[in-house]
């Protein structure tokens, strides 16, 4: 039987107090009691197995013993996601895989033919990386920024040497190619209605690599954790032949 | 404006009615008219252009005229999906997946930890096929099998020289082996509460590799396109350098 896992942001050897919210899931809606274990995790490569030593009257203070903190190293590939966000719940399902596949940071742009508004999403997309954290034991929560405009995107992307982009014309896709190796990617992914001729331009002139998997339309629900699989293999591969 | 894309079985040079079901839609949904270019996709490689001639007055019988028809080769890389379907909107979300990916054939599993009845879905997971196929322009339709006992299903992988298998213990995946680049892959993913150990040791000792991508717990929706986009780039580079 698998314990149920928590998000706790001062983890730390000895008491720590789960925050109302988790306090309450666990105790009214999973029932757990004194003495029964629990996983934490606290989004920046800490994790502890817990015991539950006390619940408030009201349940909004689920008090722990942590005996260790164990830290895990960060993911050896960088991956920052530059994202048109598609509406709603493909956005929560985009960040869902981005978190089970160890993305560092999401950046949502907007771009001229996106659908989403300046105001958009942050509070409830980080709320769903954290529930996509806590179901896939992932220790690193990804960074969410808030929304951008398109040009302060590109410039942010410059200290990533690899840039990819998705979609685009057919374009064959040669593999990774040498300045991948530095394990930092960049993946521009666009809204449905495409990226803009200018755009496109101002990607391609930045050096992005026009991106493809298989020889279909994708929608950006596949795209985002297909292209993720194929970045990763390929850097794995390579990392061993190199 | 990219044309509206509908499914038609017998799809050949000069007049051919869409059935029903596509006839309605094209008429009482989309309100397309006698004039209107429609793009039609027969699920076994052809494509064409139409235009519709006549529409029946109760909107069952949408004709249209076929010019040419457009014979695609099928995907270099045949895979096969050999699965434990999850619960109903996820299957869906794992069809759409695979369709968009170029998946040839699925093939629904019953195992020991699964969620899924014998008399599950068949007809429903085909319509979500086709839609997928008219969404992504693929002029491929998946195969789609019924459900199947496990046994029975792994005899039948044989036929692939390369099998893939997830979830698994956390194995290092070493690229692809040469047997994968016979371009027939079967990759074999369990149920949310994982293959049991029979059904493990059955599949190891059939030479199934144990694959993942990246560090965590992936949901099946997730490593469905992430194991696909990581096969198909491993597979395109390797096809590549040989």
């Amino acid at each position: 039987m698998v314990s149920h896992c928590f998000f706790c942001k001062d983890l730390k050897c000895g008491t720590v107090v789960l925050e109302p919210d988790e306090s309450r899931h666990a105790a009214r809606v999973l029932r757990l009691r004194r003495g029964d274990g629990i996983e934490l995790l606290d989004g920046c490569g800490g994790s502890a197995s817990a015991c539950i030593s006390g619940i408030s009257p009201r349940c909004d203070e689920v008090a722990c013993e942590v005996s260790s903190v164990e830290r895990h190293p960060r993911p050896p590939v960088s991956i920052r996601l530059f994202i048109a966000p598609p509406k709603g719940k493909n956005m929560e399902l985009v960040l869902k895989c981005a978190t089970e596949l160890g993305v560092e940071r999401v950046s949502p742009v907007l771009c001229r033919y996106g659908v989403s508004k300046p105001e958009d999403g942050k509070e409830g997309w980080l709320k769903t990386c954290i529930a996509a954290c806590k179901q896939s034991r992932n220790p690193w929560l990804p960074r969410i920024d808030g929304m951008s405009g398109f040009s302060a995107a590109l410039a942010a992307s410059d200290e990533y040497p690899f840039m990819g982009m998705v979609p685009n014309g057919r374009q064959d896709w040669p593999g990774l190619p040498a300045e991948a190796r530095a394990g930092k990617v960049a993946l521009w992914i666009g809204p449905e209605g495409g990226f803009s001729e200018d755009e496109t331009g101002a990607l391609l002139a930045r050096g992005a690599y026009a991106l493809t998997v298989g020889h279909h339309v994708m929608r950006v629900e596949t795209a985002v954790p297909a292209l993720l699989g194929a970045v990763l293999a390929l850097l794995d591969l390579d990392s061993k032949n190199h």
